[in-house]
């Protein structure tokens, strides 16, 4: 009997969404190549890529734009809960949270799963930001529907517009999180999806997924280890001493790709021109994520081990001006995109997914009661 | 390439926690046989059993109860949820959404898994019964901590003390419920456990997917057609109907049990025995019931089709006066236990779930800007 722990190479369904190749570190949405997507297009351009399977014409791209612009509101019940919460919450809980009861209210919408999952596209920044700014004590920024979905996104945090360069590095990283083919968050909101529960139960397994350590919260893992090395003339010996405790790098090592991930190349750019225009403590930890890549490099390296999407993303959301903490949610309010998509996809041919476990115990025992145990 | 669409007899884990024979229609819960363990146990017991993988001893079950008996009240900002949230919700939305904020309350808590695990075991039927009672207008009652687990949720449904028969029905419908090895929300939920999320996610994931209609949905289902038949003579005609529309009979065929399936053989004596005490629209149900297996055994039962869990417990929940909406959440009050049980024998060695998805698009198309399309 073969135990298929983790599905490791198993594959549960065909796509037409994403493909990595892990030998050569290249990434496909829809065929198109990463690297031209994050240098030429858009948030909004590739989420609709992404959903609908074809790169929008102007007209369509009117329509998505719009229809993203309108939702990025929040029913007062959900500005009430964000509130009334307490202040020093984890973000991942409060926006499992915030769409587990938007789920209530729209339970009886028989909506397309394409426009509700707009809804929660729009949503998930506004959710983020005005958390953000209530756990500082300040108050919400209503969005500003004249901006992009990217800059609006750090408007929401900052309170006025951000400047070109952090627009564009947001904009970016939000791209090169929207899909990754098959992974956790993804594969749970699938599961639930395949039981034909509803899009908004789907898409809280996917951040419920999503916020693990070993998933979307690496990247929260990767600016605490950064930090607690603290200089980079420290990265050699904290490295070392790592390996030969044999712990793992954060940021380091996945299980598709066994070469340099794409997605790291695009972010390293990034994090250094945000670091150095910067400078002080975001400028040392850029340095020190450098120098730990380095050395990551040299010994995992030749065993397929390199830095992933969480290692430089950490340091650019960090200038972006997100707390470590908020970093998985702002993850998944890119991944969000992709968990839709998939749901889509896998829908309309739906089958159940329900494996099965081993069992290698006893049966037929005898049931004693109590008193003589 | 294989695609594994479903994971359909693709084995996940090995376990010791439950065992299906789906050709002998046997079913053994740590090797006790199901129909020793609804015959001679009682809810905690079995809980004990699936948890901790042997019976208790009267000191551990005094330990065991104790504990369950003090979780059992709902901290205040839950009970404000429920008074305020809207009342024509879906009780899994409901449920769903509590456990996610029980959860931003309790994560900077690092209690055991199983100490965690007992708390929602203990609340969940309080969040149920408080908001059914809400739902019709009447006032929440507390807990009674000198019932038993299954007697205290009719209580608090009730407002006073279940009859003997009733208390018995609902504590071998619960036991009956609480683990069937590997399913799509216990699937989801280790999904989530297996990427180091928090207990509270996982349980989450597992409410999201157990709230399909091709899952814990699927009772309501069941209890809908038979309302929508009306009487025992018109049962002949529909099936026959839904047959040759190619429509699913709800509440049978499962994808292990190629036979009767043992919960339903046990549940179908409670349905009875409760139809014949309480009479009226609850007897018709039953007697429809009974008619829609006959013929449905006579057609389907060659297939391999035959009643699963969902048929006779729909009649079941709705005699002990759980409105049809809220079966998947009284479900969900016993699978939680087996949820526990799965994610705590699966992080024990952990690895995360991350199966693939073949890719069949094109790859290597070329970016246009958006007015050449």
């Amino acid at each position: 009997m073969e135990i298929k722990k983790g599905l490791e190479d198993v594959y549960v369904k065909e796509t037409e969404i994403t493909y990595i190749d892990g030998e050569l570190g290249r990434l496909y949405y829809r065929g198109y190549s990463i690297y031209d997507l994050a240098e030429f297009s858009n948030f909004e351009e590739v989420s609709y890529l992404i959903l609908y399977g074809k790169l929008p014409n102007r007209e369509e791209l009117n329509w998505f734009q719009e229809k993203l612009r309108e939702e990025r509101y929040l029913p007062d019940f959900i500005i009430k809960f964000l509130r009334e919460v307490r202040k020093d919450a984890q973000p991942m809980d409060i926006l499992r949270t915030a769409v587990s009861l938007l789920g209530i209210e729209d339970s009886k919408n028989d909506e397309r799963t394409d426009i509700k999952g707009i809804k929660l596209i729009s949503k998930f920044p506004t959710i983020v930001a005005n958390y953000a700014r209530l756990r500082k004590g300040l108050d919400i920024i209503e969005p500003d529907p004249k901006l992009s979905h990217s800059e609006n996104f750090l408007y929401m945090l900052y309170g006025d517009r951000p400047n070109e360069i952090k627009s564009k590095a947001m904009d970016v990283t939000l791209i090169l999180h929207i899909d990754h083919e098959m992974n956790a968050s993804t594969f749970a909101s699938l599961v639930v999806a395949s039981t034909f529960s509803d899009l908004y139960s789907s898409i809280v397994a996917g951040i419920s997924a999503l916020k693990g350590p070993l998933h979307g919260g690496a990247n929260y893992e990767a600016l605490k280890m950064f930090k607690e090395i603290g200089s980079p003339e420290k990265v050699n010996d904290y490295i070392l001493n790592r390996l030969s405790n044999k712990q793992r790098i954060m940021g380091f090592g996945h299980r598709v790709y066994k070469t340099y991930d794409p997605r790291a190349r695009i972010l390293k750019q990034y994090a250094k021109l945000l670091a150095e225009k910067e400078g002080g403590e975001i400028y040392t930890l850029y340095q020190i994520a450098e120098k730990v890549e380095e050395i990551g490099i040299k010994y995992l390296g030749p065993k397929g081990i390199y830095p992933n999407v969480d290692f430089f993303s950490s340091i650019v959301f960090y200038s972006l001006g997100f707390e470590p903490d908020f970093f998985p949610a702002v993850f998944a309010s890119a991944r969000v995109v992709g968990w839709v998509a998939h749901i889509m996809e896998y829908i309309k041919d739906n089958k159940i997914i329900r494996p099965k476990a081993y069992y290698k115990g006893e049966i037929g025992k005898k049931y004693i009661p109590i008193d003589s145990r």
